[in-house]
């Protein structure tokens, strides 16, 4: 564990140099000799470790290595990032709405004048919502134990991917949104922190942490805080992966609850997608899961947890052994958030007719799309943009926080997540619809407008809004 | 105490006819009525009564009742705070450094490509300050405890103060600050949530937390953290008051270590300068201080704790007792952060010649310089923006924090501080100097550079620096 007194020790010296190097200045044309030499020494090899690694502890079935240096089709994209991070000194700022030019304009929007608001909100803390940015401002907290695929890597590293995440709530959706990385990996303390916080803030997403603790963070919070929570890797990849299904099954024309379901891949992804497609109406029965240590069954002593022993219960009941070469055959929908190439050929060959493949290990699939169409896939969806049919939780979380924010509201109920897979769904039209556009496209303007009017309107519904939304989407 | 629970149960309901009167559309002309309503029924009244009260707990000598409603000069800007904080929701926002426009835009700055910088920092920490926003970025941390002239409020009503702050941080020095407002207010409790929020912040700025807890909370994190941690009641005001000091010693010709000095109000502030005086050559024999209780003296029994008991071990040898009428005469120096009207006419006439006044409570001062004047005094200075002489934090905290992010600081030492008050004090030219020039207007935008370059300097000088600040100044 990445534990507060450890990362107080970190080598105090050694980087100055390195520090020194830069100003904003003469970094970005510094960027091309370094970043040769950063990438010799650690891009495309580290990736492919720390991913195998995490495909140990979570996700997935054990098979042989594929993630080599060559697989990494983003490697420039490593290197431009570097630059625009370190030329910018990060992605995100703080800025002021109001300029202060006067000493009138010190005087409203500070002392003595700001005493105002202070105390209307003294009577009534709910008036926050009114005169503060607690109205449109959400955390995105992480402790860094699960971030992408670079695992536990602590709350330091983690912190560009929370601005990136950040950035985008605001870019596509225009909230603010400040990212919070705990120096503690202590449920409990974690917990409590995000409480702690939360005046400040009208909902918390939680964001690459790892399970099953974010299981245990995630519930405690909804429960115990009167904010709307969000476990982005759980609820925001369900309601992407449920969209798509929703529009995969209108091609197909299969049902839901009769269909044969392999899940690959138990973290929080993979706990939330089963959850929620049984909660939609999928037959658990019909469902398998997998992970690192093969089918998922009851009774079975390698590798489980609490959540697991859940769905353990409720799945496979013939206690089928082995890995996804068994759980595959006759199956009509593969899903995996696992790890890049555990799939084969010859594995989908033995699904049902009309299958539906969703391969969202990054950024190598369990199997690549050409493959899969090839062993007879209907339908394929991967979480790469260079691929169609891109299942990118950018298409669900911006929406689904303005829409809670639009009403203030309390909670995220089952009946909003589920709204938002809807209306996600529903922005593809009939006429667009086809085995390649079974989901929108992360920049398309239509998704945030529809998810978040839906959202709002399920709060109201769930009794969870603090206000009506009508004036505000 | 305001504690988490009690938050927690605030009442749900009541506010939704409110907040459902409100949008963004109509909230700046609701403003008239809303706010005739709003003053009538508490800002006039509720400050004086809070005021008092504050007095009462902690700070100046029990008098009458000074602050009626009539007094307080600031109505109308109440009222068009209440009204632009209403209309923007909050005053302070976040935004990205970047657009996201493209598939590729969304790659550079989210995944795949930010898992290079990620990895970076996995290396070195350190590195934290090269490629996120931790390089230029610092939390503005309260609990509510003592907000203002508005006593013990909580984390919800601080909000908007702290929102003020941190633009000001923005717009006066460039400097990206969040409000972090934590419901708690057990000592140990704020020590951990900030140490546990580190890593996203290059510094931390401590806010209107009540004494003599903010002097635990904050020597306790610059112990423990490797930030720059500055309480700004404390040595925020410290600085701007040693600032003046410098130059009004210029005019009336006299050494600091001979001056004899009253201070009223032992808070945050009343005790930051009482330490930063002597730590700069004042003589602790030479001073008095004066809380709500009178004087302090060795073996006072009333309204003690540790730091007035090490005050009282160092100044007023002879036990005089009483208040201000006893303290003063003779006196070179009044420092009033105490509370409004304490100090008479009689009571400036008794001073020395060449008194100097610097009455900062707030709205009213301790005396007003018009009375002052009268009896005699030769410089007078307040808080107030309408008056000569304003003693306002904003001169120092923006610079001071400036400078520390400019070189990575580890520490925010004595020495920087000593640096940021000359350096203030030298932005007032010998040209000028007057006894109605003692320091900048907080809108000089001298200020900023002189100080931020003074501190980054003493931060190299400390050895706390983690990187040369010369391309960056």
């Amino acid at each position: 564990m990445h534990s507060a007194s450890e990362l107080k020790t970190y080598p105090k010296n050694n980087s100055v140099k390195d520090l020194e190097k830069d100003s904003e200045k003469d970094s970005g044309k510094s960027l091309g000799k370094d970043s040769e030499k950063d990438l010799e020494k650690d891009s495309g090899k580290s990736l492919g470790k720390d991913s195998e690694k995490d495909f140990e502890k979570d996700s997935g079935k054990s098979l042989e290595k594929h993630q080599e240096k060559d697989d990494d089709p983003h490697i420039s994209l490593y290197q431009e990032s570097l630059a625009v991070h370190r030329r910018l000194g990060g992605v995100l700022e703080v800025a002021s709405k109001v300029s202060l030019e006067t000493i009138h304009d010190l005087s409203v929007a500070y002392t003595p004048g700001v005493a105002e608001p202070c105390r209307k909100i003294i009577k009534d803390p709910e008036l926050a919502y009114l005169y503060t940015l607690k109205k449109n401002t959400i955390a995105v907290v992480t402790d860094g134990s699960a971030v992408l695929g670079l695992g536990n890597i602590g709350p330091y590293a983690a912190l560009p991917v929370m601005e990136g995440k950040a950035i985008i709530f605001k870019e596509f959706a225009g909230i603010n949104a400040f990212p919070i990385c705990l120096d503690t990996q202590e449920t409990e303390e974690v917990i409590k922190a995000v409480k702690q916080l939360a005046p400040v803030f009208g909902g918390i997403n939680l964001e690459d942490i790892s399970a099953p603790r974010c299981f245990e963070i995630e519930s405690r919070l909804r429960e115990e805080l009167d904010l709307p929570v969000m476990h982005d890797d759980q609820h925001g990849t369900a309601i992407v992966v449920f969209a798509g299904l929703l529009n995969a099954l209108k091609i197909v024309d299969k049902k839901l609850n009769e269909l044969h379901i392999v899940i690959s891949g138990m973290g929080a992804a993979g706990v939330a997608i089963f959850r929620f497609l049984t909660r939609a109406g999928a037959d658990p029965a019909r469902i398998l899961a997998c992970d690192s240590k093969g089918l998922v069954y009851k009774g079975r002593k390698n590798g489980m947890n609490p959540v697991k022993e859940e769905i353990a219960r409720l799945t496979n009941s013939e206690k089928m052994k082995g890995g996804l070469e068994n759980a595959l055959p006759g199956a009509d929908l593969f899903i995996g958030v696992s790890v890049g190439g555990v799939v084969s050929e010859e594995m989908v060959r033995s699904m049902a007719k009309d299958a539906i493949v969703m391969a969202m290990a990054n950024p190598v699939p369990e199997i690549m799309p050409d493959a899969a169409k090839r062993a007879g896939a209907r339908i394929i969806a991967t979480g790469r943009s260079d691929f169609p049919n891109q299942l990118n939780n950018c298409l669900s979380f911006p929406g689904v926080f303005k829409g809670a924010l639009s009403t203030c509201a309390r909670k995220i109920t089952p009946e909003m997540e589920m709204a938002a897979a809807h209306a996600l769904a529903g922005v593809v039209t009939l006429s667009e619809l086809s085995e390649d556009y079974i989901i929108p496209d992360p920049l398309d303007r239509r998704v945030v407008p529809a998810v978040s009017k839906a959202v709002a309107g399920a709060s109201l519904e769930s009794c969870v809004a603090r206000k009506s939304h009508e004036d505000q989407l």
